[in-house]
């Protein structure tokens, strides 16, 4: 069986099912995955509403919640960085070896391919994190394109509140 | 009476009379208010046309000019941070306690209210800093919505050209 | 049965069996443990020898080795801060709520005890980072201090060497 | 003979015939030219595709291929600046000394202007960043608008890909 | 009479009878003083024991107690900046003009007197923060070393106790 | 005739005679050099005197008095990295494409082993920088140990009287 690793990087804003699904393909093809949340560090804005924290719980407890063995994964949340390229020196440098990289940002791409990874594209059809928030934001029908467990943290931490309030500030121009 | 004090969050570019509105709102309350001027990192451009300094003697002169006793008021100018909650901490940090916040700016709500702040909004109708810059690149009667302190400052800092050049550039798309 | 968090802070150069006595200590009292992996963004020098990723799986094999069940730990680590107050609230911000905080650094006591958290001290008298890195420097019986696991990965990232030569030029004075 | 020497600043994404016309102005005025990239620290994003050291390669060659003395100019990359007064300071301690600031940007004029600087303008009517980089994403007839030295280079990174490959991502809406 | 402003720059950790006394030396040659508060960002360290804000309320409440009018002094905390030349225009940029700038540090000396500032040396006799840190960390008649304002903030926020603790810690090797 | 590039990275606080032998030796065994200044945004402090631009201008001014071809050797200053990794991945992105890197810091060596750079050692033995300006505050047979290009630039910027200054700083403890 393969021992291959694969990195999967999101901001998870929120943790939605695109993002569950990219998960499982990684681990399709690969022994283990290492899911890194960029931007780790900013919350509380219309586009980055969830905190580091609350984020990681939401991958967290939907690897929980499949069952999927505490060998098979990593979490990793990455906070700010100064330039491009030490994004990706802090990502490698913060995570356990990993053999390809699964992405479906073209930046995340174009950056990745020139330091030679190996990168494969996954953005999913599912959804998108705007989408979602849009979703929440509207009250819209919203729960069954999140893991169950992202949508029990979403109500834990009064988020759907959050998410409008921040989207109305957007819509009027802050 | 009253020993509380109020924070109040704004950029104040430029320092005007909505903002002036604010502060007398929380003298209202609090025996003080401590007034931090956010961003205060960021100047010469579009939207950031005053540096930090300039707003801080904007916001000096207005407390001066009311009379109000230097034991009412602190004016704290808040510079880069790396992060969302690294601003939290660092506003926090900079300045003496506080017992309520004070502003208009859903994100500061969200952020502050996350941290079990009481906050409070102040979003005064009276104008935005976004429509006096835009009337003082117009050159059209803008003086009327800012405090004569802050008027005779951005006339002895060259001010008017300096927004005008800048919107101009922003208009022309840089 | 208690449900508390515990967080428990170190930078884990290595971990080292008293680190691992900490976190026992905690899932005695908690019910979960977050280990924060401080300093995470610094690596290559003679007191910081590992990198973050190298450090993650430290935590991350002792904890399966060990048997701990997914659901009772979180391993973040936490990179770079550019002020003290940063520095907690990036640390409040990435991780799961907690309730007390274990540390036997005086200035995490200080900091967070400044905040109104619960710490408690647990500066295990077995060993510490500095002594265990001089042992391997001078591969001196250095094994016995670390847990199986950690000394495993030293030696898979050639460690030995490393620490040598980043300790060798700290006393010729770089 | 004058022993002026100019400042000239761009971000060169990438570096084309209106960059060319301007640092070939500046030569004409003073006795030497020192070329500032700025934004150094970003790359592999739509309006940013190229990494600073890309760029330094593209000033280098077209310098040398122009057969400019080594004497007459300088090539220093910026990078990240936390704040605009930062940047002014960074760009001021990087540099050999100079007498004037050649620029298109108002945000630099304004910036050096209020530093005491003598601001010169220089936005060629050439082309723009902008468009060579819409003109490499069309492949349509951009090799004419940027230095030989430019196109060869981009060939070499293959950086046809890249530019569309970003461009798409942006129109898309990342 | 006078119209020029001059810049004192320090730590103050704590602010003592020596800052105190340059503070004094200030206002008899100018007309006010700004006084920054330097490395403000840094606190719950042995050398660095106080917040920002809490040595912003030292100055405060001495200028308070001394009655100085509020048109005669400022004090603006200036945090983290990234580079020697970043620090100074930082300080620049924040504050409002001045003609002078006054400090002990050499350093500050060196740095601002290459950018043609006119420097003159205040290195107060009278004490040092690191001997007054002794002296409260030895509880050995420290109180006379501060204003009498200094004192009772260091009481209010139990600052001996914190002096104390990070002491040891330093003394120990952490 | 080998195409080979070579890395050269060092503070150059300042540029000396080792510094030089090193360059020599890059070119022997390369087609051309890279020089990286690192660190060059510290300056005015006893261990870093000098700025970026003028540890630029004592290495650019050593490769004219050569008469090296400007085809073989560039200058990089790379200013502010918040971590190690980040450190290299900016060295990466700002230099041309590079085969081997030359250094004689011990930490600079285990970095980009780490990242699979080849790295040969040349700390030459000719001198230190810690020497040289000991022995510039000293006033002591100084200039042997120096480019006469850096004595000259070092007389120009008045650097004995700084350096003298910063180091009984240093000796005084600040």
């Amino acid at each position: 069986m393969t021992t291959m690793s694969g990195l999967f990087l999101g901001r998870f804003q929120p943790f939605h099912i695109g993002h569950l699904d990219g998960v499982e393909q990684v681990l399709q093809d690969c022994a283990s995955v290492c899911i890194v949340i960029s931007s780790a560090h900013v919350c509380h804005m219309a586009d980055h509403p969830f905190t580091g924290g609350e984020r990681y719980r939401m991958v967290k407890h939907a690897m929980l919640d499949l069952g999927i063995e505490a060998e098979r994964y990593d979490i990793i949340p990455v906070g700010y960085n100064h330039s491009t390229p030490a994004f990706l020196a802090t990502v490698v440098s913060f995570t356990p070896p990993f053999h390809r990289v699964y992405t479906g940002n073209p930046q995340i791409m174009s950056l990745f391919s020139s330091w030679r990874y190996d990168v494969l594209p996954t953005r999913s059809q599912l959804t998108s994190g705007k989408v979602v928030r849009q979703k929440i934001a509207a009250e819209a029908d919203w729960e069954r394109w999140v893991p169950p467990t992202t949508a029990e943290l979403i109500r834990a931490v009064d988020g759907i509140r959050r998410v409008k309030l921040l989207q109305q500030a957007a819509n009027q121009g802050g």
